[in-house]
């Protein structure tokens, strides 16, 4: 393919891209299909010679869409939304053009120089406080990371080292003393956060205490405290909490104040995964949930969710950007420049080495909605929860559990696991909507999620009616006849 | 913006990438900026209202193009190349339309296989053992990463979990067995591999022992052998050598023939580094590289180096599937899925959660290309490579460090290091085309990389202008009139 049929091609693309999105109402949200399927659609090896874009246009429907599951249907209502929007999507094309790899400054200063701007942006419009903020000249700043796992990982892995330093040892160097200290460390966190946490700490291989929750499923202080002091007593070394601001579960909130007050007493290095509904914050009405957000030390919260920034797009701030380059610095010739120590190297802020132009998408994204237009997204989809919350209890065969917080609903039929089981399957087996199911105290919860951009209230009394339709169905194989009334 | 305004938006914007990548011999490749320029051409916040697209397109000259480094420029020719091309730009714009998020199987069924068959295509395009591939039903299977340094991490701790299950030690549970293993594990690598081998073992908390090389940069497998009796006498547990096949330095190839005989003999995990020089293997002349490739636990290369694939495409493969599922596996209610086990959730094969649809943008190259058209670009920058190569021994001046091996020519003024750093320093200043270094045991090196896809021999002999211009000025500079002859 040349330039100038990319020309082609590429105009093409914009046109079927624009149909699909403002098509997607018209496909079932959920494929019909097996694993294996595309061993019938797909050649065993790859072609010796080219083919024309033609043939490869041809083949998306064949291929990709036969297999599809609609994340941006306005009937997605799983997991948690992830963002899509024409500027992003404008914005990832000129990174692939750009395609540079921005692991140091020199490498490509404005692949640098915007990110650290648009986090600096980002931070304010959340109403961070101004030590994340690189302005502030106050010694912290903020990076672009794939994913919140790796924010929650790298927050371990830079509080580890902190604690070594703390005991005089090098993090670099093999020492016995060293081992010691890693074999000690405990990382804590509420029985319901996030998948991630425990991934992380199975990685950095620490110990992890799951704590219990408290009736509105946030972490219990009480607990945390209780159980810092007997790890302490047993000659362990309590190194991060991490605190959850909008669970995957129920979007539960961590009471921050009272975790952050605790953390600073203790000494303890305190991270914040708000990966979902920290995009909120940008309404300053919400921003009461990240009280005691000043004794915070890391904060993660992904604009490629709730913030119509595509994947992938994780902005993760730290207080004290030395200890994040500590953790991570290692440092061959052939990547030294004459401007280093002037400005950050983002290498020594993430995992990986090479980095993608990502902060292209979060500036098209803040420009062409504006702060406003950011605000209208998150009122507009908070607003739509709760009326698919009201139709819920118009029904006295449901039931909400906990309350509707965000985008999220949280309901099951009243009666056993079973029969709600069954509901969900039924449901997601009609490729109508798309819900996925969670389990808090053994009770099996359905979530309904508001995700998609352009979901509207339409929409939301169509997924409402493919719930009652398929309850009517489970309840009289249940029960007979007398339940399909509401 | 609206679907329309994208319609136009996403236009204009092909032809802008259009019209820039085939116009980058007319751009400086380095920019003429300094730390903190952004400051000047970006306001400090966000602002409220949305603005119009032609604003923010407008900006790209004057925020982004201005501070940028043009890695697509022929007259690039640092670090190692890091891919373009008009069909992975197509491929990634349909992904970024679709924005699925395949964790699971179940999350998006099209996004999971697509990545497997095109794992296994990319597997027989390089001839690598059927037992890294999906189909032959052995037991291995590919996955796309983000970077060759995550594969890296990776694998070590893949190999970390292995060793834990061979002593009969959960790697999920905290006891003290556990923890004096972890302590005692020891990694190695050569003194040449790339730096995001220190980087994966300082985020893992093992030892790393950096292996000699031999006069042709490869890993002295001698001393190899020595130091893992040597570690083991100490109570050590040697558990994972990570061999490079095209170092960073000098694209330096290790034996893997003897090493992977060492490390079957000693039981010890055996990852190949392959990143840059690993794409050379689609063409069959190349494989003898590979030879002992069938000893081999896991293997990395990256697409986006060198195989037209944008960034991010890092291709690892794993002989074992259980033990990369076994190392990552954490398993909520909330992903759970009807087809578990059934087929792969990628999920498992990674440190994120998240993933984007990848495989799109292998599937368009690789058929855009055909594996004739890839084989072509692979010989062509070779070609290229020892064109240069030639220029430089026609000037008695310099000298050829080692031998060219792929695109990469390490080359030197005769002459004390201080001379070379002059050189290298003045040719970058001029921005008419982009160097870096290296070290080799205390010496000083310039590498030459041919990077750019549209590189051609007037491109190389333009760099050798180049590079005699600035010879000629520090050699007058640093010993008078009489060097300046060739």
């Amino acid at each position: 393919m040349d330039a100038d049929q990319f020309r082609i091609a590429g105009k093409h693309l914009i046109d079927y891209i624009a149909d699909y999105i403002e098509s997607l109402r018209t496909r079932p949200v959920l494929p019909d299909v097996k694993p294996g399927y595309i061993n019938d659609v797909v050649p065993s090896e790859a072609p010796e010679d080219g083919e024309p874009w033609i043939d490869m246009f041809n083949d998306i429907e064949e291929v990709v869409m036969k297999g599809m599951t609609h994340w941006h249907s306005p009937n997605f209502h799983a997991y948690f939304p992830t963002a899509n929007s024409y500027p992003a999507i404008c914005g990832d094309m000129l990174s692939g053009a750009l395609s540079c790899i921005g692991f140091t400054w020199n490498a490509a200063p404005s692949c640098t120089e915007l990110e650290m701007k648009m986090m600096d942006w980002f931070a304010q419009m959340l109403g961070l406080p101004d030590h994340f903020c690189f302005g502030s000249g106050k010694g912290g700043g903020g990076v672009i990371q794939s994913t919140a796992s790796e924010s929650t990982l790298i927050a371990m892995l830079c509080s580890r080292c902190e604690v070594l330093q703390d005991r005089g040892v090098d993090h670099k160097v093999e020492d016995e003393a060293k081992y010691d200290i890693l074999s000690r460390l405990v990382a804590y966190t509420s029985c319901q956060s996030h998948s991630s946490v425990e991934k992380a700490s199975l990685l950095s291989a620490t110990r992890l205490r799951m704590i219990a929750s408290n009736e509105q499923m946030g972490m219990d202080v009480n607990a945390l405290r209780s159980q810092i002091l007997v790890d302490r007593n047993h000659g362990l070394i309590p190194f991060i909490v991490i605190a959850t601001l909008g669970t995957t579960n129920t979007c539960a909130f961590d009471d921050l104040q009272s975790i952050g007050i605790l953390c600073k007493e203790e000494g303890i290095w305190l991270h914040v995964d708000a990966a979902y509904a920290g995009s909120a914050f940008v309404c300053p009405e919400y921003r009461h949930y990240m009280n005691g957000i000043e004794h915070v030390d890391s904060f993660s919260v992904n604009p490629h969710k709730w913030l119509l920034v595509n994947f992938d797009c994780n902005a993760f701030w730290v207080r004290d950007k030395h200890l994040i380059e500590d953790a991570f610095n290692v440092n061959p010739v052939y990547l030294k420049h004459e401007n280093e120590g002037k400005i950050p190297d983002y290498r020594h802020w993430q995992i990986p080495l090479g980095r993608r132009f990502r902060s292209l998408k979060m500036w098209f994204v803040f420009r062409s909605y504006g702060v406003k237009g950011l605000q209208d997204h998150i009122r507009k989809q908070i607003k739509l929860a709760h009326l698919f919350g009201e139709l819920l209890e118009s029904d006295t065969r449901f039931e909400i559990v906990d309350e509707i917080r965000m985008g999220l609903v949280c309901f099951r039929l009243k009666g056993n696991n079973e029969l709600n089981e069954n509901l969900i399957k039924r449901i997601n087996r009609s490729r109508n909507i798309f819900l996925t199911p969670t389990k808090v105290n053994d009770r099996f919860i359905i979530r309904f999620a508001v995700c998609a951009r352009t979901c509207n209230e339409e929409d939301i009394r169509f997924a409402w009616s493919v719930v009652q339709k398929y309850a009517n169905i489970v309840l009289t194989e249940m029960n007979g006849n007398d339940c399909t009334a509401t």
